[in-house]
């Protein structure tokens, strides 16, 4: 039942808490459970792309080094760009391009009165892109001080 | 990072083909990408909990044998039981009390328009189940006669 490695594509971003320059919790939240949950010690068995749309003055390269190094702790194999534009329309443009086995997205979970004017980039996904998604929430004691922060 | 294997729940019903008595296109489709995509060869990695949800004349043990049968096959340990009621709130329900890392469905794949009439039980799970919910869309290629049939 092996073979080719199945491809988890990953969507992540950089933080919006001010002076954090890190990747946000919830893309470290859909990392961590894809390797524990999915991966777990089958790491020959996965392959891991990452995918950053970049918006102004944010610094990508630093923010895919944190997941790219933390795979080759681990033994994963991954692949890691950046690409600009509009992150949800950008993350289904690439699904039909890379065809990942699987999309994995982060989510800050918010209610929905607080979605209804954030937006989620994860929700469009979910619906739009042509390959299985999984939406990973961000627990609630991970949320920083103000929920729309990530 | 092993421990305690991953727990799949899968929701699985019966074809509503005509005088076919077996599991539905698109609970095989959901069961087989989990094994090939996820499960992979770390057969002890992951344990996968069958969950049928019985409408009237339906055969549900018959149903689950099925999957039960392949999992012996394969060497994945797994539960299998049946509940009655709504499929889209026994299967939320049935969520909460299990705790799950991730809820399977297959779904038929349909279009905005047939969908209407329709209903679907996985587009439902996916908002309201309390876990990660993953959606395998049924292949057009293995669409039968009628697109709402599965």
């Amino acid at each position: 039942m092996e073979g080719e490695p199945t491809r988890v594509m990953i969507g992540v971003n950089e933080s919006t808490i001010k002076g954090y320059p890190h990747a946000s919790i919830s893309s470290k939240g859909a990392f961590e459970w894809t390797l524990h949950k999915i991966v777990r010690s089958n790491t020959s068995g996965f392959k891991l792309l990452f995918l950053h749309v970049q918006v102004p003055d944010e610094d990508g390269p630093h923010l895919l080094e944190y997941f790219v190094n933390r795979c080759h702790e681990i033994g994963v194999q991954c692949e890691a760009w950046i690409k600009k534009g509009d992150p949800k329309e950008v993350i289904c443009h690439e699904v039909k391009r890379v065809r990942p086995d699987l999309l994995v997205m982060g989510s800050r979970g918010l209610g929905p009165f607080q979605r209804v004017f954030v937006g989620t980039v994860s929700e469009f996904c979910a619906k739009h892109a042509e390959c299985p998604v999984i939406t990973i929430k961000r627990s609630a004691d991970e949320a920083p001080q103000d929920p729309v922060d990530d």
